[in-house]
């Protein structure tokens, strides 16, 4: 049985995977793609060379740190997960993996539009989180589709930076707000006019992939993991980080925080597991 | 002006500067030594490499990437903080800093037993932190001095991995919890029974270094800066991260998270500021 279970492999899943192995914990990370939407570039034309995110270093820092421990990194899709007994059972296709504590870091993937072209317009103009990809359209003419409060946050940064942004968006409650209200006065802002865009963001929210842990612990209206301070899930032995979660921040570098929290939460509960007492005092002294 | 000064060049630091780089604000970090308590290190006899810290990679990524900005970089000692109409003042010995946001981020210093022999032991097995420092004395016999519930949690990882531990305490609440309990009767704890000790621990706690801003926001009982989950503190403009708060957790990865949560959250007040609003609307959408 392992100590740790880390399903997924983006910042906070890199980080976790990384403290517990300082901790000598027997972890393993099981998920398909390491970097996760970290990996996510817009390319424009005449950009000369690949975007740049925050923090991306710091992730690449922890990602090349992990090769070297080929046998803790599992390549498979994780398609279940229960419980029995103080054991949690991770199901891949053809393995059962028991573990004593898990951690959830599988992110979120973009709301899309639904549109065919959609698709093959992603990375190229077509970007779905305006506060990661915002510093790369200074000087553009932007779209933004989309009318919610994350959206209207987006249109607040870009003002700073494009040329112009044309947000395409339904009367809303955001709109009549006071950030709202002074966005359409704005002189660089159009609400729903049409006309040529050089590039369009896509602000109609992410989609967590909480499915696996749906029976198990409570979800938001928004499908994210509710998760406490330190990272706990309502379930003993059961842990969640980064943009799956309600402390959700679309940050390489906040997500790489969140998969620490989460490890030091799995460890506390691991070490007590060992010392065979209910919980270790957390207070700090 | 300054939209944002950061004061402290630790890993929460230097993290929140980054994020802010990248926002394309005006900001400037102000402190002595970049990197922090994370360049402490333990050199023990018979040590091959210098001692090895979860996320130091990490860290140490943000450094080069900020090392190419000298301009944002100084190298002077705080020595005073105010505010007046909306603008902080920022002082160090010869020179005011004025800026529309503060990020404190001057972390901690260990509290020490106040011996002559002190200084010279620190880092050649005397340490002060048992949680960033335990992996470095597998299988050596250590001595904790200490009964705090942080001393407590420091030598629950210790018995994973010591030779045998002497923790030299005086009776305490915490020695009455279920976890003192259960290490008073652990095969490897020894409570103050006095024999030779290779390496010491001193886990008397942490003092924050709090003093600049006292007298301006809410400090909690620990002298620590109270501040919210998006590292506000109770002075709009005013933020602070890392082991200088209430949301401590001497963890490198940690800490750059809570660092750049605090830029997120002083890049949304400098935004507002901008467009002449009180807030921008944070709820997610």
């Amino acid at each position: 049985m392992h100590d740790l279970i880390v399903i997924g492999g983006g910042p906070a899943g890199l980080a976790a995977t990384t403290y517990a192995l300082g901790k000598g914990l027997d972890v393993v990370l099981i998920g398909t793609t390491l970097g996760g939407r970290a990996g996510d570039r817009q390319h424009y034309a005449g950009q000369g060379e690949d975007e740049a995110l925050v923090g991306e270093e710091a992730a690449l820092s922890l990602q090349r740190y992990l090769t070297a421990y080929p046998q803790r990194l599992v390549n498979m899709v994780v398609v279940g997960l229960g419980r029995d007994d103080d054991v949690f059972s991770v199901r891949t296709e053809d393995t059962t993996w028991p573990s004593r504590a898990v951690i959830i870091a599988t992110g979120a993937k973009p709301r899309m539009l639904g549109l065919p072209s959609e698709w093959r317009s992603i990375g190229l103009g077509l970007a779905y989180s305006v506060t990661t990809h915002a510093h790369a359209v200074a000087g553009r003419d932007v779209a933004v589709v989309g009318a919610t409060p994350r959206a209207l946050l987006g249109v607040a940064e870009l003002v700073q930076l494009a040329h112009s942004i044309a947000l395409i968006a339904p009367a809303s409650e955001a709109l009549a707000s006071p950030l709202g209200q002074r966005l359409q006065q704005h002189p660089r802002v159009r609400l729903l006019d049409g006309f040529h865009v050089q590039e369009i963001f896509v602000e109609l929210g992410l989609i967590p992939n909480s499915q696996l842990v749906r029976e198990l612990v409570p979800i938001d209206a928004a499908s994210r993991i509710v998760v406490d301070e330190q990272n706990r899930t309502a379930l003993p032995g059961l842990f969640a980080a980064g943009d799956v979660t309600n402390r959700a921040c679309e940050q390489i570098l906040i997500a790489i925080g969140e998969g620490t929290r989460a490890a030091v939460s799995a460890y506390a509960y691991v070490l007590a597991q060992r010392l065979g007492i209910a919980v270790l005092a957390a207070s700090a002294g």
